[in-house]
């Protein structure tokens, strides 16, 4: 029998994948599991997309251009407006979801044997894009004691070598939630331009900003405009994980041009997402604020809740939808595993990441759990006292409660 | 500036694609253009599949699993039952496209440096994947004059060293139509059973064989069941291109659970695809006869009309929407771009695909293009009338007529 690639058995498993099957024979014990582990959000996806998927009226479901439609791109060009991106419908590259954005980035910039820099924790895909690649990340620590704030210049500079060739950043953060400030970029522009790397930033947060603090996007930062390639993704802001439409978006012509040899090859992004994505930029106002409202109230129940659980620890997420936080706890891996397997209260539990799928380093994070609040109010309040609960009677816990 | 990789150089740029701005050009002057050069259907997708479309009441457009949704699944093994294909719905794992079934099954399978041994003329993009993956493609040589037949034993032998990982077949191919005949797949079968080599066989033309030939799937072959990887997609059956909906089928777990690890990096295949796609399964027996007849008429009309041409031989396709006909020029290439940039008959071009595209030795088939018969029988004739009118007045004609 043919043997599979190295590559393959490198690829990372993810944590949560391992809790899959224990949370399915959960259920079928008959036990309701509240997942705070996941990044699909519950709410609507926005009634103009919805409505234009109804309206679809093709008789042929053909090819669209292997960039996307040009008037998508065009639509995208005045979305970013409004965060003074200033881009043309030529800087726009139509990919099958932000997944795709992240490897065609990787592999139309990446050699085997490559070095990005990636602030830890991190999206965990992004290691497996980068096997794919055959790059390679090289963390740089962020902690919890400060609030993940960007390292120091210092500590990226450690890490630079001949064979450095990016930094990668994911702001607002998944999953810790962090937003980086002004000086943090310009920390970051003085990096990418002191050593000529390309700064991959995947910014499909950018609505869920919570603070007063602006939103400072690597399209923002001058001088190194040739150096940047955004990574964007419908899938979080209009609740359309589904229909797989992302972009991936560079000033940068021999990026762009590499990149769409790749696009070619895989020869169109989805038709009918790409519709519907279209029609979803154009969100009623309304329908903004209030998704923006509902996130702001589910952030401020789970960490005012979270913080009042006895040695339970999280910052203050900025943005995104995810927190970090630290469990009174031996290992995470193994208490979100007992949560399944072994507790219940009345009959219910909950689901959440551990965070040893957010480091490059298994041994970090041991106590450190990621949670989506992606859930509504009533069930979060529900899930937080669970895990309270879960906490006073875990064997593994750290300290009395 | 940073550089682009060296991948990306290596990345093939499909000839067809120089030829579409000149085709644009030819638009803007006013040049009706019949597209021969594309496996874009024209026909209608399935009525059940756009039913399904409009019928969608979904709220949130979330995720699908990331091996694609278990109806699907136990569809689509329904669907190869017809095909004496024996499944579980644990064999099939959606993908986006078979063009993303193809790349993982790469990636999953073969290491940078790995060898492929493959029969050209061959499908272009197999190559960009390969080069996505680090593997090298061998091409083994079939030619007009035997009709593509399969090589022989000797050729693969003569290929075989110790990188070679895998063979790959496209059945019935694209671009030749051809399709192997059950000796063919016998002597294919024995090569990767001597050898211990994966066989990758892309079938998704299966619904357009011609012949009274059996259709002999790699699933058919005894005693290799786990070293075949079946490739398939929705999109040239159900004239459904753009929903991206594909498959990657194989009997080996390990090879299952490292593709699995690619497609949960990608999070899950297009939402609305899959749901357009299993009900298109149910399409109508009238839907697939009346393809069926559409297709075989326009093969006839087709390779009639090219036979006629003086200098002009084509082989007669099998299977598939294609054909790789001889023309008397000089070369493919540069007739092509002459069709767009300096010809018109009343008003009216062509455009062809060169062949130059589907062979790794760029120097081969110069004087050979591919034909897709995915126009009307009507504009069909009118397209091959401009052939023959083209041929008499280019000035690179190697005869004359």
């Amino acid at each position: 029998m043919p043997k599979i690639s190295d590559r393959a058995v490198k690829m990372p498993e993810s944590p949560i994948r391992k809790l899959v099957p224990l949370a399915d024979e959960a259920k079928r014990r008959g036990i309701k599991i509240y997942h705070l582990n996941i990044g699909q959000p519950d709410l609507q996806s926005p009634q103009e997309g919805l409505d234009a998927l109804k309206s679809i009226d093709r008789k042929v479901l053909e090819y669209s251009p292997s960039d996307g439609y040009l008037s998508l791109r065009e639509k995208l060009v005045g979305y970013y407006e409004e965060y003074q991106i200033k881009l043309t419908p030529d800087d726009v590259i139509v990919t099958t979801g932000g997944s795709e954005a992240v490897l065609f980035a990787f592999m139309s910039c990446l050699n085997p044997g490559d070095e990005i820099i990636v602030p830890e924790p991190a999206y965990a895909n992004y290691m497996a894009f980068a096997i794919s690649a055959g790059a390679v990340i090289r963390p740089v620590m962020t902690s919890i004691d400060e609030g993940f704030a960007l390292p120091s210049v210092e500590q990226f500079e450690e890490l630079i070598n001949e064979r450095t060739r990016g930094i990668l950043i994911c702001n607002p953060n998944n999953p810790t939630g962090y937003l980086y400030t002004r000086q943090e970029m310009n920390r970051i522009r003085d990096l990418v331009l002191k050593h000529d790397l390309f700064l991959f930033s995947d910014e499909v947060y950018r609505e869920f900003i919570y603070t007063g603090s602006p939103y400072i996007s690597a399209c923002h930062l001058e001088g190194i405009e040739q150096n940047v390639v955004l990574i964007d993704s419908v899938s979080k802001r209009y609740s359309e994980c589904g229909i797989r439409i992302g972009a991936l978006i560079t000033k940068n012509k021999r990026v762009r041009d590499a990149v769409m040899k790749f696009c070619q090859a895989r020869l169109s992004p989805p038709l009918i997402g790409q519709i519907v994505a279209e029609a979803s930029i154009d969100a009623s106002r309304s329908y903004k604020i209030r998704t923006y409202e509902e996130y702001i109230e589910r952030r401020n129940c789970l960490i005012d809740g979270l913080n009042k659980i006895p040695g339970v620890y999280s910052p203050i997420p900025m943005g995104a939808f995810y927190t970090v936080a630290s469990l009174p706890i031996d290992d995470s891996d193994r208490f979100c595993a007992w949560c399944l397997e072994e507790f219940d209260y009345e009959g219910e539990t909950i689901m959440l990441a551990p965070a040893s799928g957010f480091y490059s380093d298994p041994t970090r994070g041991r106590n450190e759990v990621r949670i989506a609040y992606i859930l509504n109010k009533t069930d979060l309040r529900r899930a937080l006292m669970i895990l309270g609960e879960a906490l006073k009677v875990y064997p593994g816990r750290t300290i009395n409660v």
